[in-house]
């Protein structure tokens, strides 16, 4: 942290890259518009050891002003751009992972951009590089992986423009990577993202000093208009937040910097120095490529489900809340295509404060940290999963998993809606499921079942299931968690649209002794145990009904009740006799009648 | 609507102010940061006529980018800026109301400004204009109104920095208005905003052509500069919504503009065209003088309830849901701080896709411009009064307000939460109550409210009270509103700190014919009629209780239950034997026990 600004940022800034290796592939290299280059060098930074089989290498892309010296190579090294999250023992472990980082085709650290030379004119391109996409940057890092002599990566990783490189290898090379994880990305720029950058571009373009790009042999640096294109840029980094916790207690207390820019307010004196700093390491050219390259990405050309479709890995989305240059909603979408084109994928949408840059910042780590370390594996056992041991656990109050594994088959794919922290999901693996996925609500639970290693989707379920396609699994579940939705009839429509069949277990509102005490106490009525056990000021269940009203409720619907299992949850023993007054708890079967 | 671009902005585009009329105020002129001005001119026009008393004088404040032409005079006439909302028989009906606009203090349409001459030194002011605020801008629409032979506002209303003229006229002359009408306002410009105009300010201030604001005599302007800052503003106007509505579909099909910005994307071409007329009617020294203005602009220093307590007139309050320039929630903030300074405040948050610039937009018109006709009164008298007359009126199903009546006096003050369309209001009114405010979740039930002339607060009870002060009302009215909420114990609390008591009514679930039908159905039980009636899986109750859980409830909490009517709706007639058996709904007046 820089002390005079508050800000992560510096952690990007410009020191000489020690540690970094540059290869160099001979051409032309012919990029994906067409044009060539008659050299391509590429600088990257690997820490860690590749194991004997070749098993372990993780790629990382970094983003728009990122380079390849991600973190301390020792001790003494100077911070990297990811420190807090790639080191010895950290959440990105260079003890297990052989990691490698390389400066982007474009870019101005070291790998060729707008500010080599080319070979062919004996000067510096300038506006004669050609446009570079996502895509020329992934196929690059792809000569990378082969000048390593690796067949492929354990898992690719990137945040904002590195989250496009990541998608770009997913769907380019689907055969080299095992996982991809997405940070803060998005299918393509929003319009208004778009038009932060076109704005910022002309800030560049028409600075005098520009000189149509070729400021280069002219003594100077279009250093004004890269300067406001950095604070402009960096102002959507930030989430509205954030930035009143860091400037409205001081408005009118400007930082003691020196500047030709305004500083009247705080605000202003941190976008001055931010401005002021990025221009000592920064390229003008290589800014206009990257963010050109930025804003041309459209994963699929809008077709998000038939580019995914060619993806053979597992996916990670992680998208932060208060991300408003890559929302959240662009990562639900992303997922929704993955989910429909059937392709294992998990989202995570973690609550913080820090917008889109949250990926460099310390808090929240340990839960985004959590969930990529969870996801790049291997699966844990958790210590909830000892007791009760696996085998017979109890998945609410009184509600024991045996009841429910003797309505799916082995081999059955299931969907668990309300999947809490993955037990269920553990036991049902165990039980010999395939293809299973969970969707819940709470980000602790998101990341327990990650570390379980299963695929969970951060969602609720009161705005449906329009990730899954139809017919997708052999099961939907909803375990005790159907009386606490309030849009009953569309999630059940939607159960039965996505699975073959529903399992539904909820609390049956007609038990005997449910009714008496209504009767003869007069007041709203509850258990001893179980769902209904507390207050009705307290309940967190939203609807009330009985095995009596779900029969009606299906049978008006033309669903099928195929199997029941009633349960009296003090005993844990199956009702035989007269279910409707007898179990309070209901597991039922259901299917849309033909 | 600008066909090449599709935005109402060329509405604000210059035009020969051919109405316009000056008036000149000799000085010195001393601005409220102490600097003089040696004259001031205030250009204005009008619109109808002054009646006899001299009582329907409004105010309209531009924002920004706006002048004193706001709407057309006559047919042959341009449009204004506000010509959707301004004149005969529109909104703001000029066949009422006379209307006043004046452009402002620092703006260059008209008034004077940076661009004025300076007579002391026979040469335009340029950096040497001072800084002006925009109380000083209220202090010259103060002038104006004395010019005019005016002795008061029915109406001062503005938008955006208008917005901001409106807070300051609202204390700073609070004799002198009536109504206040805030439209996409705030205290201040959040942290973010200013960082925008503060990147704004420096592409200006920084462009060579500027010559530190003395460019006038140099024969040339800093266009660039002002254009960039345009179309940064530009973007902050719009939602993310409306621009991925606008731009998405068309992403690469720039709009055919003549222009030395960048047309790559279509957003791009538009930005570009915004840039480009915008320096044709603007200059770039009154841009910096009036953003910094608005961003100097802090209500109360902070201490917002301080600062309106001041106030006299009435307020109105209207936000749009996707505005992030001005957000709702600072509407929310004043809101608040105008209820908890004891004010007769509505606020209105409109559901719109248009951002900031909603209240220039067509879309969602007749929703806020009905609230802002509404609020210039008189109040109307809606149909629905009409059957049942009002002194019978139900306010819910077999639930008469005469029996809330027996619980209320004459001249009471009453909070009804959850007004609905404001008839309880109206009834309240009628039976001699004063200080009468409502809170109401739907946008059409506030803006029936307002029709009615009452204060009503647009807000998810859930949320709580925040925004009134203990002990505010001598009655807090929630009738059959409490079982609709999830949160039963904080909304008890918050009723019994507002109100020196409460008023309850509920549907009772111990009802016998309810006790009855789960005990011989097994189902959950309704009832014929009222908010019980609706099947399990329909019904708007998230809480169930009755009388007997409503008592220990209270009893648990130490609060008293004073007086209690229990009704049969079906004969809307009292129960006196056994009400946890025979009542259906009850009506309950508690309060905290000492």
């Amino acid at each position: 942290m820089n002390p005079l600004t508050g800000s992560s940022d510096d952690q990007r800034s410009a020191r000489p890259l020690r540690h970094a290796q540059k290869v160099t592939f001979d051409g032309p290299v012919t990029l994906v518009r067409g044009e060539t280059l008659p050299v391509v060098t590429v600088a990257y930074e690997t820490y860690g050891e590749l194991d004997a089989e070749g098993s372990n290498a993780v790629l990382l892309c970094h983003a728009l002003s990122g380079d390849s010296h991600v973190a301390r190579h020792d001790e003494a090294d100077d911070p990297g751009w990811w420190d807090i999250v790639v080191g010895p023992g950290k959440y990105i472990d260079t003890e297990r992972f052989f990691v490698v980082c390389s400066n982007v085709l474009g870019g101005c650290r070291g790998s060729t951009g707008p500010g080599s030379v080319d070979p062919e004119h004996d000067q510096r391109y300038g506006s004669r590089f050609p446009t570079v996409t996502v895509e020329d940057m992934v196929d690059m890092q792809r000569r990378l992986l082969g000048h390593l002599g690796l067949s492929r990566w354990h898992a690719v990783i990137g945040a904002s423009l590195g989250a496009l490189q990541t998608l770009a290898w997913g769907v380019r090379y689907p055969d080299l990577l095992q996982r991809a994880l997405v940070i803060a990305g998005g299918p393509t720029l929003t319009a208004q993202g778009l038009a932060f950058d076109v704005v910022g571009r002309n800030a560049i373009l028409r600075d005098p000093r520009f000189h149509g790009g070729q400021y280069y042999s002219q003594g100077c640096d279009p250093d004004v208009g890269l300067a406001i294109a950095r604070m402009l840029g960096h102002i959507t980094y930030l989430s509205p937040e954030s930035m009143a916790a860091k400037f409205t207690a001081d408005k009118y207390s400007p930082r003691d910097v020196d500047t030709d820019f305004e500083k009247r307010f705080s605000v202003g004196s941190y976008l001055a120095y931010q401005g002021d700093r990025f221009v000592e390491r920064f390229d003008a050219n290589s800014y206009i490529a990257l963010t050109i390259a930025m804003d041309l990405f459209d994963l699929g050309d809008g077709d998000l489900e038939s580019a995914f479709s060619r993806s053979q890995c597992r996916w990670l989305l992680l998208s932060f809340a208060t991300d408003w240059l890559f929302p959240p909603e662009q990562s639900r979408q992303m997922t929704e295509a993955l989910l429909r084109a059937g392709k294992p994928v998990s989202h995570a949408n973690v609550q913080s404060q820090g917008g889109h840059d949250a990926f460099l910042l310390p808090e929240n780590l340990e839960r985004y940290g959590g969930m990529i370390r969870a996801f790049l594996g291997p699966p844990e056992a958790l210590v909830d999963d000892a007791s009760p041991p696996a085998e017979c656990v109890l998945i609410g109050p009184g509600l024991d998993i045996q009841h429910f594994l003797k309505l799916i088959g082995s081999g059955e794919s299931v969907l668990d809606l309300g999947c809490g922290d993955g037990r269920v999901l553990r036991a049902l693996a165990d039980h010999g499921c395939a293809g299973l996925v969970g969707v819940e609500l709470d980000e602790g639970h998101v990341l327990n079942c990650l570390r379980r290693g299963f695929d969970v989707v951060h969602a609720d379920l009161n705005q449906g299931l329009p990730m899954f396609g139809s017919a997708r699994f052999d099961v939907v579940l909803l375990s005790q968690t159907l009386q606490s939705l309030v849009n009953t009839e569309a999630v059940v429509d939607e159960v039965l649209r996505v699975g073959r069949r529903g399992i539904v277990a909820f609390p049956n509102f007609g038990y005997r002794e449910l009714r008496q005490r209504l009767l003869e106490t007069g007041r709203f009525p509850r258990t001893g145990r179980g769902p209904l056990s507390l207050p009705w000021y307290e309940c967190p269940s939203r609807r009330f009904f009985s095995l009596r009203d779900w029969e009606e409720f299906c049978a008006d619907r033309g669903i099928r009740v195929e199997r029941s299992i009633y349960l009296d949850t003090e005993t844990n023993r199956e009702v035989t006799d007269d279910p409707h007054l007898n179990a309070d708890l209901v597991i039922t079967t259901i299917t849309r009648q033909a």
